[in-house]
């Protein structure tokens, strides 16, 4: 019999060999006894019941269902939560860490696409890239564009909105430009934005002096709308909006009569509703760029979530301590 | 009578506020005696030939005239030409450098934004962001996207046409990211490679290797078409090519049968002609992004080429030698 603990996948099917595509699977194996063929949607289904009763390890992923107390009075020997994707709000209760079984997450791994599609947009926009390639398709010329003023990535201020995983990302990769960013963040102190090396600002103060906004906060009710109407109006005349974080963080009635102003122009990822209704403003409106909430995790990205959590299998087993550990009270604080 | 050296500007008049707005000529005219209201766009010029006769630094920038030997003839105490753009082959004569003239350019400062451009393009092309947004924005809805397979940029391999300032600062942008770049240079070897941290590759073989292909080699006889029919049909289907260097070192017409097949995609900042005529299929093909040759310095990116020159001529003037000197050998590789 195996000396290997048993591990049990909890996610939609079709998603366990994306991410954990051959390499990665054949590695997760070395460190525990996991069948990719039964994936748990249902922890009521007798196959399932019947590996849970065992299970040691969970590696959990989008799809995964409620991990409640009935699922965890089946599981006894249950001492990790692994998940391999960002947050586990969906699916995880307080139970889980009462009983002291860790809760791990590849969120970090998940922070590195959103940021790099983050600093991608700042560096465009800045230049005013993505209207130019629009007005230039309409217009079916390139001349007469010469020297184009009021652009550039020379001092442009960046704001970012939360020092999340994914906002201190961003602030990282934007060290080797000529930028300025600033952060605002209200679990921030001074001296942690000084060690990020950015000025801290109140959020009104932040939207008042940045030439880019990119929001990287929690959806909570209290971010519900952070940015309203009263927040746009304190933006710059022609700065720009960017969001990768959740729709409902901005009031997109409010941003549409921005945008409809010519008065700021805005690159969303994601939008409130999601997806937008077909007769919705943002799909013609010039100043809007918006993309299918594909920032995240997509593709060969997904194999870097598998590949986290496998590394965190491996510690674990190995009887050390979770690298990405989550928190009960990180949790109430996540996206 | 000032004991500052004089200097000159010699280029479009238009552009000495953008390149030297007032705090960088402030800055200027602390070391050299300049006067920013006689600008030389035609060195004939009464005026300017009475200061040409004085003048030991001529601060050049686009649309310097010709520097030939009836110039250098009338400026017999010229001992710099400091130039506020990227490459001095439009006016540069060999009789600068054969009269002991320091030559030196902002090109430096010019590859960051190009760099930028490019790196924004490659991490967005490496998640099909940008024909995500054509396709979301034509079908007018983000449902039914999920998880987009095929897509990322996670160990995506990324093949850099030339170590030009452009290239190398490409290079050394695209580190913090899981993606793997190799270079093709003939005039690079695998000692200077290596210290930049790529793999070394003939042009054919790069082709063959790479998701995305971004172009940074000059624009000389010997590049011309250097991407032609029969090395666009090396790149693996799927691929990208960026062109941000010069349109003529892409065949246009081979280009355009590879996206009307739909098997490769191209990112263009310059094109072949510019600008496109008015019924070039580039406007409209699905797989074609261009952008109206903006990548270059633009808007506030200007003054950083003046306080690159600014500063380098502080260093002339306080007896130094010139950061960013360009010799003739080198002109003849410059793009």
């Amino acid at each position: 019999m195996s000396q290997r603990p048993q591990a049990l996948f909890a996610m939609a099917a079709e998603n366990v060999p994306l991410v954990f595509p051959p390499e990665v699977l054949a590695r997760l194996r070395e460190s525990v006894d996991i069948d990719p063929d039964l994936v748990a949607r249902d922890f009521t289904d007798p196959r399932v019941r019947d590996v849970l009763a065992r299970t040691e390890i969970l590696v959990t992923g989008w799809g995964c269902p409620l991990i409640d107390e009935t699922v965890l009075d089946a599981a006894p020997r249950l001492r990790a939560v692994l998940h391999s994707a960002g947050s586990v709000k969906s699916f995880a209760t307080p139970g889980i860490w009462q009983r002291g079984i860790a809760v791990s997450s590849a969120a970090v791994a998940n922070a590195l696409p959103v940021a790099e599609y983050t600093l991608a947009m700042i560096l465009l926009a800045g230049k005013d890239v993505l209207a130019a390639r629009d007005r230039m398709r309409t217009s079916r010329t390139s001349s007469g564009w010469g020297i184009i003023p009021g652009i550039g990535n020379h001092g442009r201020r960046v704001g970012v909105i939360g020092a999340s995983r994914i906002g201190r990302r961003v602030l990282e990769l934007l060290r080797p430009f000529d930028l300025r960013p600033a952060l605002t963040d209200p679990y921030v102190d001074e001296a942690a934005a000084a060690a990020l090396g950015v000025p801290l600002l109140p959020l009104d103060d932040l939207l008042r002096t940045s030439d880019i906004v990119t929001v990287h906060a929690p959806e909570t009710p209290e971010t519900h709308h952070l940015i309203g109407r009263r927040e746009l109006a304190l933006m710059p005349d022609g700065a720009v909006l960017v969001n990768t974080a959740r729709g409902a963080l901005v009031d997109h009635d409010a941003l549409v009569t921005e945008l409809r102003a010519e008065r700021l122009t805005a690159i969303l990822d994601v939008t409130d509703p999601e997806p937008l209704p077909t007769d919705s403003p943002l799909y013609d409106l010039p100043g809007a760029f918006i993309t299918p909430h594909l920032a995240g995790s997509q593709g060969n990205e997904l194999a870097r979530l598998g590949l986290t959590i496998t590394e965190e299998t491996e510690r674990l087993v190995a009887g050390g301590k979770p690298a990405y550990g989550v928190d009960l009270a990180a949790l109430e604080r996540e996206a």
